[in-house]
């Protein structure tokens, strides 16, 4: 259940509520692919850098260890040791960007596994199914995730199979969370925008999905290597079409400055591999700037990497040594880095979340768009 | 300076005391390479796993960061942020190990880097330098590792040669600690003794290097391939010609059973890659033997991988999920079991001493090796 609490203009302040807890939105969701966070990053830990809600992916879980398996294992929070909310993907993005041998029906897409090259058949009822037995707090749908650009004609009829996938996917969860063996039977569904880069189809197709009442609703096809402009006029023109009293989550999004923006535009929650990605680079995100720790003027700098930080690396490290954990590829190093970007992510959606509180939200936002820009 | 509080047979129980702290002995240095244990373990994540004394290697530091760059951060304890004692190795077995085109004369040892295969000369003075300017509580004189087996004429040869280069460490070491510029002014020097396999060579070197007074005696050149029972058989022999008042460092030794006999024999201090390396590849030591996390038996195996373990794996993580992270390749996996092997040889040190002051160690010692002989 979403509650908003206030706007600043279309920027919104909400809690989501779920049978793992308590979400202040906006939020920003820590990214464990297979169950766990890149760079040796615990369930423990993602207390510790302010993580209110994790996301796993269906597609990895599916595939390794089994979500039979994790089922079996009492499902992912009792795997994960995460108590907190979890959100699972539908599978889907992976499918269409990871597998090979793809070949789409009605009924759902086969494809091969990008680890042995095994056949698997998924479509929406499998897909809610291993969602059913990773037990995640929220289960998205099942679809089709189009390649930008693509032709018209496609992405219609790719929408419109979308939504009569979202129907199935609706059904099953229902059926699914009825069974007494069903690991968390008060699973939540989110459905999907779709509709490439198409405004017209992409509100079509919200007011489709926005009759279905599901518990949230992302805008999903995004951040797929269109220009960031044409990201914000996507989330611009469906924004109107998606419900107000709804949870609404910007898939696979993003920079500081994107989840800002995005936020601008009526957007409450958001998920991406940038900060651990990043981190294992040495690419760090301060409150002053952008910050490549492999740089040689770090090499004998004791102070921490962002004095003003309060994540575990920054409370006791310092730029040197980390430095010199990174260049000669000890683990400790990419450890540090992703809890550092970790508690920046999050620390930034606090952050937001109080300049809504204050009526401050587009102060702040002029503020950070600068800081953010810069490289130190 | 070392107090041997009690004795059961040649087994001794003592303290170590150094200007970081007091060590309880029998201990285990938990060995951080290039200044952080493997897998991603932290200065802080060692005080956890109940680590007394931390080793680094010299040669790792001296070729990457640099041993002037760390002094220039306030040596390895500012630098790492451990805070207990830091023994540091002479570079000496890492030059005859990892280096390659070694030429060896009176001075030292002219080699190339295994980085970048840039030419390093390192003798006595250059290793006591280093290890000054690494600033760690305990240096250990820079020695010549003669492989085994080893002619017999050549192991003499050598031997004399490190007697030498052991007058010349301790010269040196006096020279740098009365420096103001310093970063320890109270580094200890332990010597090494060598003579391959051969035991009148191994006494002969002894006595040599008791005679320097010197703040501890290590054994060096075992555990190199030869059998284990040689390995024994050169610390029977050597043992009672180390100083009674001076602490027993038996290099680079080795498994549980090992430390065993050799605290049977009259050693004191340990240091081994052992419980981090094999933990990185799943193989465990517990309370009920060895075990390999990778056996698909636990995969949906929601124990501990040992019930009776305070680690901070163990307090948290299923066998089930460490296994998956194992497979994965997720670097979480790695972490928490090394963190688990490092409890369980700090542990096992403690259940030493304890055995040691309840005057148990004969009966300690016989229980263990049955266990840890076991496969579960």
């Amino acid at each position: 259940m979403f509650k908003l609490i206030k706007t600043e203009n279309n920027a919104r302040r909400g809690e989501f509520y779920t049978n793992r807890g308590l979400v202040q939105t906006p939020a920003f969701m820590n990214v464990a692919t297979a169950g766990a966070i890149k760079g040796g990053v615990s369930a423990k830990d993602l207390k510790d850098v302010g993580c209110q809600i994790m996301l796993s992916n269906t597609y990895h879980l599916h595939i390794r260890p089994g979500d039979e398996k994790v089922k079996e294992c009492g499902g992912l929070h009792k795997f994960t040791t995460w108590d907190g909310p979890i959100l699972t993907d539908s599978g889907g993005f992976q499918v269409f960007s990871l597998a090979s041998l793809r070949n789409i029906t009605e009924e759902g897409v086969i494809f091969a596994s990008h680890i042995d090259g095994k056949r698997i058949f998924m479509g929406p009822e499998e897909s809610m199914t291993i969602q059913s037995n990773l037990g995640s707090t929220i289960a998205m749908a099942f679809d089709e995730c189009v390649e930008n650009p693509a032709e018209y004609s496609y992405a219609r009829e790719s929408c419109m199979r979308t939504t009569r996938w979202l129907e199935r996917c609706k059904a099953k969860m229902t059926e699914l969370n009825l069974l007494e063996t069903t690991v968390n039977r008060e699973q939540m569904l989110f459905g999907i925008n779709q509709g490439c880069t198409y405004n017209d189809l992409r509100i079509e197709h919200m007011k489709q999905i926005a009759d279905l009442d599901l518990d949230g609703y992302a805008i999903g096809g995004l951040a797929v290597g269109e220009p960031t402009e044409v990201m914000y006029d996507v989330i611009e023109h469906v924004e109107p079409f998606m419900p107000n009293d709804k949870i609404r989550y910007l898939m696979g999004v993003g920079t500081p400055v994107n989840i800002l923006n995005a936020v601008d535009r009526g957007v409450d929650l958001f998920d991406c591999v940038m900060p651990s990605r990043n981190a294992r680079h040495g690419h760090l995100f301060t409150s002053r700037g952008i910050m490549n720790i492999n740089n040689n003027k770090y090499d004998t700098d004791m102070a921490p990497i962002d004095d003003r930080c309060g994540c575990p690396a920054c409370q006791r490290y310092s730029r040197a040594y980390i430095r010199h954990l990174l260049k000669a590829g000890e683990m400790l190093g990419a450890r540090l880095l992703v809890l550092h970007n970790l508690w920046f992510y999050n620390n930034l959606m606090a952050a937001i979340r109080k300049a809504l509180d204050e009526d401050c939200f587009y102060q702040f936002k002029r503020d950070q768009e600068q800081i953010l820009g810069k490289r130190i």
